[in-house]
Formats: structure tokens, sequence, C-alpha cells
């Protein structure tokens, strides 16, 4: 049996995973990650629960989204259930994406490998600014004119948007109409876009805003 | 009456807001900034509503935690509001950040100069390579050996933690022991810290695993 075809993503695109329990797995992915490293050769719920400060029935629930048994007593087998969760997130396959902005945010991301271990392919970056442009370089970062030309050439599914936030609305709608279906926006401005589109984001300044709020909250 | 002031931060310590109204307001913050910007005096709920396609009875509520007051059919004074999202939010106020571990993003994070715009002040990064050690640089670089130093010396009470995920609990503890009261944390591990720590997750890795399965869904 081929546990990770049984388990992989494809198989439960009929059923949306809840948003809670997604973005706990890559907790249990990177612990799971570590025991593998160690040799480790089993993990139960319990340990996990304790490990991860999560509810021992919330973790099996979770993974009961995917085709992995636990065992009693004994617990997952930990290969598995790395295979498993790196499969199910998707972090195996190659995603295609492009960068507007290839400021100091979108120029890290550019430049940072560690995004391929998750299954993010970063084939180019588009930029306004002649000094940012490179077609040469190992990221090829080319003049924001040639992003049709580019994004077709490149099936390129998903837009990074490190881009200034008043001009990112206008940003995200040139990607749509190039072909984007799901945007990742670093800004802080609410994007509209057509239902079928995908928007991801990852509000830094909001989480900055929520950690200071905390910080009095506790003074 | 001085507006900014009875709606500073500090005043409602005592009442936490809301998660998503925090997480709600800097979209308010970055679309009230450009009317500002564009000469636009006043705004309504009900504009708010339709740029940023949240409930107007949800945008007012969000808005009471501030001090400031639309007037019928007038609307909100935009520059009032402006100044009161931007002191509400903690962002007028420095807060001193470290950063340990300087790799493509936490490098990219010590040298984006846009956070200063949101109140974060990151005064020094740590790392344990020799080759990105500079304590001479615009943004001081030092081996972790002298964290608890200069921590102290520079009264942080913010670590950015950027470093791999194998490692960030043992940073994590550290840091705490040095004095830092609130953890912003990159990686996938989910960190266990004393109960008076504050802790706030940005997973990127979380994010781009909600994309894929949103993609897969909508396939």
């Amino acid at each position: 049996m081929s546990l990770s075809r049984k388990t992989s993503f494809e198989d439960v695109a009929a059923e949306l995973v809840p948003k809670p329990s997604l973005q706990r797995m890559p907790w249990y992915l990177a612990y799971v990650g570590r025991l593998r490293l160690q040799g480790v050769a089993n993990v139960t719920s319990t340990q996990l629960s304790r490990e991860l400060n999560v509810d021992a029935s919330q973790i099996a629930k979770d993974l009961s989204y995917l085709n992995v048994r636990g065992k009693t007593r004994i617990g997952y087998d930990v290969a598995s259930l790395d295979n498993a969760l790196a499969d199910f997130l998707g972090f195996r396959r190659g995603h295609a994406a492009v960068i507007f902005g290839v400021g100091s945010l979108g120029g890290a991301l550019l430049s940072d490998r560690g995004l391929e271990h998750y299954g993010l392919n970063i084939v180019a970056g588009f930029d306004i600014d002649a000094a940012k442009i490179n077609p040469e370089a190992p990221v090829p970062v080319y003049d924001v004119s040639e992003h049709i030309r580019q994004i077709s050439r490149l099936k390129a599914e998903i837009a990074i948007l490190t881009v200034p936030h008043a001009v990112v609305q206008e940003v995200a709608d040139m990607a749509v109409a190039a072909g984007i279906r799901a945007l990742w926006n670093f800004t802080p401005h609410k994007l509209l876009v057509p239902r079928n589109v995908v928007v991801q984001d990852t509000p830094l300044y909001s989480d900055l805003a929520l950690i200071y709020n905390q910080l009095i909250a506790r003074k």
C-alpha cells in the first residue's frame, strides 16, 4: 500500500479541512520530523499533546484527516506520519510562484531556499525599479511590464505581494488578469478579488499590534 | 482635547481588545492613511465597509474601542481616525526588539526600515555564524553569547525568532531568561513559555498550506 498516495492532498479536495486543523499540522510535522531525525520509531497522541500543548483529542481529530492510524499503546509510526503530514500539507509538490515587489521582504523571500522545503518554488520576481531587474539571476527579476508573458511561460499559480500597500490592489488585479489563482498578501491592504481567487493575508503589522496589545495587558 | 492621548494604547490596558478587531484595524489604518494623503477630509463607515468588504456594524464596533466619534452623514474625521488608529495599535511608540537568527528572513527583517513605521525598532541581531557577526553595522549583529548583556543594555522587550525550528525552543528559553517579554516566532515550532510571556506565531508555512488547500478545493 502506498501511504503517501492515499493521503495525498488531491484526494481530499472535496473536503476543505478546517483552517485551525491545517494551521496546527505544521506544528505536528515540525515535531515529528525531529523525532524521525532522532531515530524515534513511534509517537503517541498523548506525547504529541504534552510536547505541543494541544488537547490529545484535538490531535486525534486533526490527524483523522490523514489516512494514518495509530496503534493502541504504540501510537503512530513516526516515518509514516511525517510523510503523510508533508504530503497532505502540499509541501512535497512544487507550486510555482512569482513575487511582485523585490524590496527588502520580497528580496529575502526570493532568495530564501527554505521555502522550497515547503513546496514553494519561487520562479521569478517583478519590480518597477530598473536597479532590481536581473533576468540572468538564479531567480530572474523582470520589469513588471513582462509579467503576463512570464507568468504564462512559467505556469505560475501563486503571486507573493510585497509591494507598497498603496499599489497592492492594482498589482493584484494585474496578477489575476495574467492567470494567477492565489495571492499571498504581505501588505495591510484588504484585497478585493474575484470569488475564485485565493487570498492569504500574512499581516506582519497586525501581528505586531497583537504583540504590543498583549505586552500592555500583561504589565 | 488631545485625541491621541485619550485613545492611546495604555488607556485600554485593562481591556484586551478582541483579536479579530485588532487584526482588522491595520486594514482601516492603511485605507484611512491613503485617504489622508489624498486630502480627503471625512469617511463614513459605509464607505469603509464598501472598500474593505467588512460589515459596517462590525466596523463601527471595532472603532468603538477608539475614542473617536463619527458624525451622522459626515462620518469620521480622516486625520483624527488615522492618528487614533496608529496610536491605538502601538505603531507610534518605539518598541525595542532583537532578532535571533540573522539568516535570510532574519537578515531581511533586520534591514527592513519599513517596520519602524509600525513601532518596531530592531536594535540588534544575534547569530552563531561568525561570518554574520558585525557589531559595527547600523544594526549590530553580535555572537549569541552576548545576548544577555546586549538585551539588558538595549532594554529590548521583544525577540524575533528566525532560527531553525529544531533549536527555537532553546533560543526562546534563553531570550526569556535574559528578560525578553514577547516572542515573535517565525518557525513552525509550537513554543512552550511561562504564562506571562507573549508569543505571537507568524507561521509562513501554515499560510502556504492554507493556500495549497484552497487552490485544490477550487480546482
